[in-house]
């Protein structure tokens, strides 16, 4: 008999069904057991009144695979409104030892380290299910706005020759006998690919080697970047990053209705018009609001960013708002300064709720601006990058998400660890 | 005023447009210049008659950044059926050298290693742009079919705390002064996430020390990874591959007409039923019809290979045919052997044209199999796979399809580094 998902229950009632699953839970009364049986998409209540059937059932530890055949019944009180009468088991696969927490729980009940240490066994936990298919929704709708937009998906190595890009926290691999580094971002590529295909993302792991252990630190994460060309400044970029958040965000409420509701989040809304404020003028507002003296402040700290996700809330309704014009002592030697104020740069960040979700910009484009940002440095291992602005560049720009970080802020955890499957870190490389 | 890209001026007849992008090439006849504008899409023609700007043009080098507005005007001889007259050039960017080969030849016309050390510059040439879109629109299509039929996307880490999954030709990179790894696959992670999703994949990079330069081997390749629970037997696997194939090829056909002329290629027909051949018979078959022996051997070689595709072509009119119950010997330890002949397995290869493009099969899913499987073996860094299977896990299979392989068999490449962008193998780290 075909398989019926327990979400498709309610649709069969009356019919004889088979389902498959982990046995979730079982609750034993006098004279009839409750089952639950978990499946990829939900949960089935099947009710054992038949003694020998519970007596077996009885004997089952939690997350023994099952495969459950008898009637779906619509009735009112059990979850989902229908549960199954008269099942038979058929054991596909027995556990050899019981789990160490109790997925049947609505939040696991067990400290971080513990479910990182069983991360395989937490992730079946259905709030951890709907969090990787909100991520997935994520990412599908990051693809699909860009492909709307003439961009194309592109892979780029993520072992790389030098550790030039920032210099800082990279690993270093054995490369058939040479020190080579795991790429920190495709930042270059994703550059050099602009002269070819002016629109171009990439969703692929980065690598930092973090020294520190933070709550928003991962030594592996997903990115997602974006960079095109022939743009005038900034703003062009800004443009399409709302119109990707928003992209998201729309696919993952027309995707996972049901995860929503298992995570209990509200996804924001994505304004038409992100509110965006230049970084000298945020840094006045908020010295003359709390009286800190921030002026000069090469950047932005956690305290201020919180303020103007406030201030943005308040006066403009908005979960997001822009800081643009970042001061280039701050940024990375291929942004654009601003031509106006060349001490400001035509970059910007995304805050979220108060914390910065995406940082992006506008980059050089000329060779000579490239050969003057890197006056101190040794060209040679760059050559490959720097070919590119040789041979003619457009004006381009771009933007980068961590995928975790995303998630993070919109399910509300507080460590980023919370929302990736298999996290990496200082002290952390299994499983 | 707004840029139209050079596909879309045929609509525009009569009109003033703005177009951007390279100056791909120019001819200066007597009284005329031909330049050629390459941009994202194609290559717009513009005619100069004016001889202050045919002086300006003449002074340009091939792939100088430039904006010119001008009037389209249809005209049956131009390339795509329209040009652009009395222009007005603006250069954005200026390249301080000429390319090292010619980007206006059909053809790059040059040896592949420099091709590869001047890869950014070959990937604006309208084949290669053309290779990498088309590669895309497979990823898509792979994805898109997965959606439908209720897998999630997952990311997983490249960074593994153990060298076991093969033992051999991995990357090691220093983990905070301790030893790690490059993952080889997301094998053991998509496994472990069936327990919790029950139908993964992940689009992503993995990691091979491949000791020899080979045209078929990369030492960074793209991985299209699926794995799936609650199937029956490896029939289920290649029944979801089959739809896979089958979406990869129409979302190019749909996605990339233009590109598909470019490259001068015929995408292949995926059968409703691919052929498929049992281990054993098809070496019966060869030995039969070759008088080679073959018979007894462990694994098909390349001419046996062949044999197939050439039967498969002649005999089912199909490009494709699965070769199915590959000896255990030759398998990885999580194959799940036929129950009825133990000394094959429940694993398969997909032949294209006569050559491997994808392997796959039913997986273990006991954990005694897999003490079993492992008896020899360390088991403590396995540790975070096996408890997966201490605590439940159905029957469950999967495959890989190499990015780069099927991008290189589809266009007919005979190196694979022909159908990627940043190629890294033995001697190759840059750009």
């Amino acid at each position: 008999m075909e398989r019926t998902f327990s979400t498709d229950l309610l649709a069969k009632d009356g019919q004889q069904v088979s389902i498959a699953g982990w046995l979730h839970h079982q609750r034993r009364l006098a004279r009839v057991t409750f089952a639950l049986i978990r499946d990829a998409k939900g949960i089935a209540q099947v009710v054992i009144e038949d003694d020998r059937i519970r007596e077996q059932v009885g004997a089952m530890v939690p997350e023994t695979v099952l495969v459950v055949v008898g009637t779906a019944v619509r009735t009112e009180q059990a979850p989902g409104g229908v549960e199954i009468h008269a099942p038979e088991f058929r054991v596909l696969s027995a556990p050899t030892e019981p789990p160490p927490f109790e997925l049947r729980r609505p939040r696991l009940n067990a400290q971080l380290p513990t479910l990182l240490d069983n991360a395989a066994l937490a992730q079946r936990h259905p709030r951890h299910k709907a969090i990787t298919r909100i991520a997935a929704a994520s990412v599908r709708g990051f693809r699909s706005t860009l492909d709307s937009l003439g961009f194309t998906e592109i892979h780029t190595p993520k072992i790389v020759g030098s550790a030039t890009e920032t210099g800082a926290n990279v690993f270093e691999v054995d490369y058939f006998g040479r020190p080579a580094y795991l790429a920190q971002s495709p930042q270059f590529y994703k550059q050099m690919m602009v002269g070819a295909l002016e629109r171009v993302y990439e969703v692929g792991p980065v690598f930092r080697a973090e020294p520190h252990n933070t709550a928003r630190h991962l030594a592996q994460y997903t990115s997602l970047d974006v960079e095109m060309g022939f743009i005038d400044d900034q703003s062009d970029v800004m443009a399409v990053l709302r119109q990707v958040l928003s992209g998201m965000v729309r696919e993952v409420a027309h995707r996972c209705p049901h995860d929503l509701e298992v995570v209990d989040l509200e996804l924001p809304e994505v304004p038409v018009d992100i509110p965006s404020i230049h970084f000298s003028v945020a840094q006045v507002m908020i010295e003359e609001a709390t009286g800190n003296q921030v002026v000069g402040e090469p950047d932005l700290s956690p305290s201020d960013e919180r303020w103007l996700g406030q201030w943005a809330l308040r006066e403009h309704g908005s979960d997001f708002v822009f800081v643009d014009g970042y001061p280039m002592v701050k940024r990375p030697f291929y942004t654009h300064p601003d031509p106006e104020r060349p001490e400001f740069s035509n970059s910007f960040d995304l805050l979220f709720r108060g914390m910065e979700l995406v940082t992006g910009g506008q980059r050089l484009h000329r060779y000579d601006e490239y050969l003057e940002a890197l006056s101190e440095v040794d060209l040679v291992p760059l050559d490959g990058y720097l070919a590119t602005f040789r041979h003619g560049m457009p004006p381009h720009g771009g933007f980068a998400i961590g995928l975790e970080r995303w998630m993070a802020r919109i399910v509300g955890a507080e460590n980023v660890r919370e929302v990736t499957l298999f996290p990496r870190d200082l002290t952390r490389l299994t499983p």
